[in-house]
C-alpha cells in the first residue's frame, strides 16, 4: 500500500509546489525550485498527510501542509550547503555552486518565506486554536532548526561532545522537522490534545534514528547512489554519533589514526579514520537507530484512530527510514 | 509629539524584541541580536503603532507586530550584508564580518522565524479574517523583498535598466515592508478595508521616496554619520535612480567618466563619477522623492480616522524620511 499512497501524496504535493514556486523574477524562482525538483523522498509530507488521514482530515489542506514542510526542508538545505561548502547534493551541484552564494541565500530566503505563505493558506478558515497551534508549532521548528544547526556547527570545532549533546542537536536539527510534519497532520486532521502528542514523540524518535542512520550512511554509502560525496563528515569534522562514540571507546593508538584522518583532504588517512569508525561504532549505532524506532512506534501506537491501514502505514515509514540505503 | 511618541515606541518595541531574542545557543542569538541592538530608526514600528492608534487599536498587539516588521527588516539586512560583500553597517562591522558568513546567515534565518513568531502571537485571538490578512500580508511582504533583491542584483550586471525597472525593484525591495507595516497597522488597529489600503499606500509611496533619499545619501552624506562607506552603490554598479537619470543624460564624454568610475576601486575615478551623476541628477531625484512623499500624504489624508493627533504624526514621520540625514 505504501507504494501507490506515497506516489500520490508526492503528486499531488508536487504540483502544489510548482504552484506556489513561480514568479516574475526568473533567475531567482528557477534558483529556488532546481533543489526540489532534483528529488528527495518526500517523507515529511508523507508523514504529515498520514498523520492527517489518521483522523480523516481534509485532504486539501493536508496535502498544501505537506508542500509546506518539504518546501521548508528544502530552505535549510540550500542554506546549510551553503555553510557546509557542500559541493554536491541529489546527485547534482549544490545551488550555490550553480547560481553564485548570493543567489542561493536569496533562494533559500524565498522557499522560507513561502512555507510560512503555504501554511498559512492551509489552516485558513480551519479551527482558531487549530491554526493558532499549527503556525506556532511551524514558527517554532524554524527556530529549532537554526539552533541545531548552529550547535552542529559549533560541534565541528569540539572534540569532546558527549552523545547526550549530539542528541539534543540531533534532536533541534533533524528531529524537529519530523516531528512538526506529524504532529501538524493531528493538529490539522482533527486529533486530540494527546494525540498530536504522541505524533510529534513518533515523529522525533523517527528522526533521531533518521539522522543516525544518515550518519553511518556518509561512511558506508555508495557514492552514487547517496548523491553526495562519501566522507564529507569526516573532513568537515561533523560529530557524529559514530565519531563520538569512536573517540569515546578508542585506544591511545587509534584514536591517533582517528584524528589523523578527521578534517583531513589525504583520502588514504580519510579512508583509514572511517575504517576505524565503523569497527568501533557500526554496531553500537546501529542497534541505537533500532531503539530510537521502537519508541516511535510505541508513541504511534498511542494514537486513537480507527483507520487501521494509514496507521500500519506510518509504521512502514519507521521501517524505510531505518533500513534506507541512500 | 513626534520625539516622544517615538521614544515610547522604541522602548515597548526594544523590550519585546530582547525578550524573544533570548535562547541557549549563546553564540547564534548574540549575532542575531547585534545589528538590531547597534540602533536603527525603528520607522517601520513606529509607523505600524501609529496606524493602528489611527483606530485606537490595542497598544499590545501594535507593538509585538511592530517588533516582527522591525526583526524582519534587520532579518534582510543581515544577509543583504552578505550577499553585496558590506563591510560596514550603522558604524560597526557587519554580522558576517564578525561571525562569519555561515553564522549570519543562520542569525538571519533566525530572525526571520522570529518575526514570524511574533507576528502569529501579536494577531492571536483577534477576529479570525484580520488576523488572516495579517498573516498573508506579511508572508507576501517577504517573498517581494526576496524578489525585490533579487532583481536588484541583476540590475548590477546591466546597464540599460530604466527608471520604470527601478521603481517596481524599489517597491519591493524597500518599499514592500513600509506598506506592510502602515497596513499591518490598520489590520490589528480596526480600520476598514478602504482605510487599510490607503495606509499600503501611504507605506509604500514613503518607502520609495526613503530609497530615492538612501541613494541620494549614498553619494553626499558623511561617510561618519551614515555609519557606512559613501560610494558603495557606485562602487558595486548598484542602479540608484541618479545613475540611470545620469546614464540617461550624460553627453558621451560624461558617459564615459561615469562608466570610468562605477565598479573602481580608484577613489579618484569614483569621486569623479559621483561629482558628475550628482551634477545630472540631483535635483531631479530630490524632486523625485519630493512628489513621492506628496502622494504618500495625499494617500494618508483618505484615511478616515478621529485621531487627528497621531494622523499629524504620521505626516511628519513622511517628512522626516525625505529630510533625513542619514
Amino acid at each position: 500500500m505504501l507504494e501507490e499512497y506515497s506516489r500520490q501524496v508526492i503528486e499531488e504535493v508536487e504540483k502544489r509546489i510548482r504552484q506556489y514556486l513561480s514568479g516574475d523574477v526568473h533567475e531567482l524562482y528557477e534558483a529556488s525550485r532546481y533543489l526540489i525538483e532534483a528529488g528527495g523522498k518526500r517523507l515529511r509530507p508523507l508523514m504529515l498527510v498520514a498523520s492527517s488521514d489518521l483522523f480523516h482530515g481534509d485532504r486539501k489542506r493536508s496535502y498544501l501542509a505537506g508542500s509546506a514542510v518539504e518546501v521548508l526542508h528544502n530552505f535549510t538545505l540550500i542554506h546549510d550547503d551553503i555553510m557546509d561548502q557542500d559541493t554536491l547534493r541529489r546527485g547534482r551541484p549544490t545551488v550555490h555552486v550553480k547560481w553564485g552564494v548570493p543567489m542561493a541565500i536569496l533562494a533559500g530566503d524565498l522557499l522560507h518565506a513561502k512555507a510560512f505563505e503555504m501554511l498559512i493558506d492551509s489552516v485558513s478558515g480551519l479551527d482558531e486554536a487549530r491554526a493558532n497551534d499549527a503556525l506556532r508549532l511551524f514558527a517554532k521548528s524554524v527556530i529549532e532548526l537554526s539552533e541545531g544547526q548552529a550547535l552542529d556547527m559549533q560541534f565541528e570545532e569540539r572534540w569532546d561532545v558527549t552523545e547526550r549533546e549530539y542528541i539534543e542537536m540531533v534532536r533541534k536539527k533533524t528531529a524537529q522537522l519530523f516531528a512538526c510534519s506529524a504532529s501538524l497532520g493531528g493538529i490539522i486532521g482533527g486529533g486530540t490534545e494527546k494525540d498530536v502528542k504522541n505524533l510529534f514523540l513518533y515523529g522525533e524518535k523517527i528522526g533521531i534514528s533518521f539522522q543516525i542512520v544518515d550518519d553511518i550512511l556518509g561512511l558506508t554509502a555508495d557514492e552514487r547512489e547517496l548523491g553526495k560525496p562519501v566522507y564529507s563528515d569526516l573532513r568537515e569534522g561533523k560529530k557524529t554519533i559514530l565519531l563520538i562514540k569512536a573517540l569515546r571507546d578508542a585506544s591511545e593508538e587509534e584514536r591517533k589514526r582517528i584524528l589523523a584522518g578527521v578534517k583531513s583532504n589525504d583520502q588514504g588517512k580519510l579512508r583509514d579514520a572511517a575504517s576505524l569508525v565503523l569497527t568501533i561504532s557500526l554496531e553500537y549505532a546501529t542497534r541505537l537507530s533500532e531503539s530510537y524506532k521502537t519508541e516511535a512506534l510505541q508513541a504511534l501506537s498511542l494514537v486513537k484512530s480507527d483507520n487501521e491501514e494509514v496507521k500500519k502505514l506510518l509504521m512502514e515509514v519507521a521501517e524505510l527510514v531505518t533500513k534506507r540505503r541512500k
